[in-house]
């Protein structure tokens, strides 16, 4: 299968990608449905007239939602038109008029939320990660909590504060408790943190409340994924989260890709689904493969300096499948709808270089982090930039891009 | 002052209350703004163009979030206009064709949740409630977690999943561990609770990520209160919650009164702020009172039977207040925008009539609850409809109407 756009080889949107995002550019402010291919951008709405009627409204909105919610058949028929257009000798090949209007490049768009997020969950479904982060507070023995591997615990987490990769993220200011049993403090958090994730958009009609989605009819509704960086604010989290879980540690921002990559062109990658003892309940359990093996990384590039790869890890890390996270979240009858946000956690994975947060790879601050150029890091410093990759490569390559962000000094209160 | 309506002594929407709410009627299905007055409605867009042109859009939207939105200021502006034209001798009495347009029966009209709700955010404030739940769970001389008298303890809950007073809640599933140490157990929830609560809708423009609103700016931003029913699976929750707090036990349904009540008509019964010691933060410290005396009753009526009053509470049992909520929440720099919902958390008083929770009522179901017609409770039982109550009463009577919600049984898992 080849474009007639050239794709470099070391693309991450080759021709079996085809990520769809938001974008906008100087000539046109108007924000519109991309395809990514190669360096450039297919502007679905110049080519909109070559679907299905059944589909264009939704390629002419201005976020994603409408297409997530047409469903998983109609994903399909987008996704198979889009291919179709940009192979060699397609009709949009042959329209020269056309042509020159559909394609915008990467680098002169911005890019934008993918889609209105009703509501955002975390999950916690590494278990590299929470085994890790068990033996630090808890020690080897209690490291995962009793029910950990009986459920994939999560959490709700803030909408609002969601954006998108190249947002600076202000370093946040907050209630920490620098001695145990001693007053706490106020101030700028000193323990800031990334924390690597993936996430995927929730698909298909809303559902009711009362409503369950089963683990089988989850694989309808996963539309794509994106890579994540959930921000985290270490001290201030440890002095707040007992007993209802992380709330302003996490609320400061959380930073996604902007290209969705759908689950069609991640399914080359399909790997076994991770181990499972004790076999979960049956409202968990289901035989279809729903785990991909996706390279992860996480590279820090201080403000005078170099990038380095601090993390190498990998989604094929996480014990709980996207599909389980779905069937448990709405095994209560909550209600889902298009543009709902799932996340992974933290995806550690077990080599000490492979784990997804500046908590695990400093160990609580006990070691340090060596950078290229000579600095060492045990949490981030003001001017940092994290940026996270991901991609998928067999024959081809199938990747996300990039998940960036900048910390910004935190402003002082008065 | 005196309304050309009539307004029963008794009723909760006196000329001195004025909320708002969205609501349609079988001759019109359009979703529209609604003041309550006595047992009618004012249809804002009927009446319009008789507000300042400013804010005349916002008065005909199908939710109240552009009327949020606006603002502080505007909204003054609307509830001083509203408040003429409900007196008597106004232009409105005055025009009997207008007049006769502009008002709907409430027993004729359907009500629908007042806004779209971008996020939703649960605090746990009352000092009683936390109190109650810490002796039982956790011992009388560890009662307080040690953040909890210096930050307002909150949690981010499921926007998705909140409706409006009247929608029934089905029992869930999910899992539980019904003997420490044992293999957790899937079903329906045994423990199936209510949470008397209220909760604020923010108002204001939206703020950007990284922008504080000080606990002195907060005043401006929120628009009104609503009542709450924050249905909770007690059994589920004590498996799942640690250590990311609360979640599927939660996000089965939350329940709001559908009538507004701005703060403007809840002036009148400020007291003074729960005395806190120590004192809190600078960024937590407001002089101005914002603690409200409002009665709250929780009654249960059970599939044949009459309704019980099980709790007699009050508002201002709350330890923290809205202002120091919002100024935690932001502090962070967490993003916020009109239509965000926060809530109080359990209110409970130091009465043991006075408990939020069948969790309190029953004290974990050591005790059973009398209801009259002889049956008893510790926990809900299918059919049973929760009825929660609100109201202020000095000169003039200023209330909520009722949030209620009827349990369903589960359905069972196949």
């Amino acid at each position: 299968m080849k474009s007639f756009i050239e794709v470099p080889d070391d693309s991450d949107f080759s021709i079996y990608n085809l990520p769809y995002g938001i974008f906008s550019t100087d000539a046109n402010s108007k924000h519109r449905i991309g395809v990514a291919i190669g360096e450039l951008i297919l502007d679905l709405t110049v080519v909109k007239h070559l679907y299905p009627t059944s589909v264009q409204n939704a390629l002419t909105a201005e976020v994603l939602n409408p297409l997530m919610e047409l469903g998983f058949d109609s994903w399909n028929v987008v996704r198979t038109k889009t291919q179709s257009l940009l192979l060699e000798g397609s009709e949009l090949q042959g329209d020269s008029k056309l042509r020159e209007q559909a394609f915008v490049k990467q680098s002169e768009a911005a890019l934008h939320l993918p889609a209105n997020i009703g509501d955002y969950t975390d999950f916690y479904s590494s278990i590299h990660h929470a085994t890790n982060v068990g033996v630090m507070f808890r020690g080897k023995e209690n490291a995962l909590m009793p029910n950990w591997k009986h459920l994939p615990v999560g959490y709700h987490g803030r909408a609002s504060s969601v954006v998108v990769s190249g947002t600076p993220i202000r370093r946040p200011l907050g209630q920490t408790l620098p001695v145990d049993g001693a007053d706490p403090a106020f101030g700028p958090c000193r323990l800031f943190d990334f924390e690597l994730e993936m996430a995927f958009f929730v698909g298909g009609p809303a559902t009711q409340l009362g409503e369950r989605v089963s683990v089988q009819e989850a694989a309808k509704r996963v539309f794509g994924f994106v890579l994540m960086n959930d921000w985290s604010a270490r001290d201030i989290q440890k002095w707040e989260y007992v007993p209802l879980g992380p709330f302003t540690a996490k609320n400061l921002g959380t930073t996604i890709s902007p290209w969705v990559v759908p689950v069609a062109a991640l399914e080359p990658f399909l790997v076994d689904n991770f181990p499972q003892d004790p076999k979960p309940f049956p409202y968990l359990t289901h035989e279809r493969k729903f785990n991909f093996n996706i390279q992860l990384e996480v590279d820090i590039k201080p403000p005078k300096g170099v990038s380095t790869t601090v993390c190498r890890s990998n989604y094929k890390n996480l014990y709980w499948t996207a599909l389980q996270q779905i069937a448990h979240h709405t095994i209560t009858g909550c209600n889902i709808k298009s543009g709902d946000l799932m996340a992974s956690g933290t995806i550690s994975g077990d080599a000490s270089d492979s784990f997804g947060s500046m908590l695990e790879l400093s160990w609580k601050g006990t070691k340090t982090v060596q950078l290229l150029g000579g600095e060492t890091r045990k949490f981030l410093q003001d001017g940092d930039e994290v940026i996270i990759r991901g991609f998928s490569r067999g024959d081809f390559r199938v990747g996300f891009g990039e998940c960036s962000g900048k910390v910004l000094p935190a402003i002082p209160f008065e």
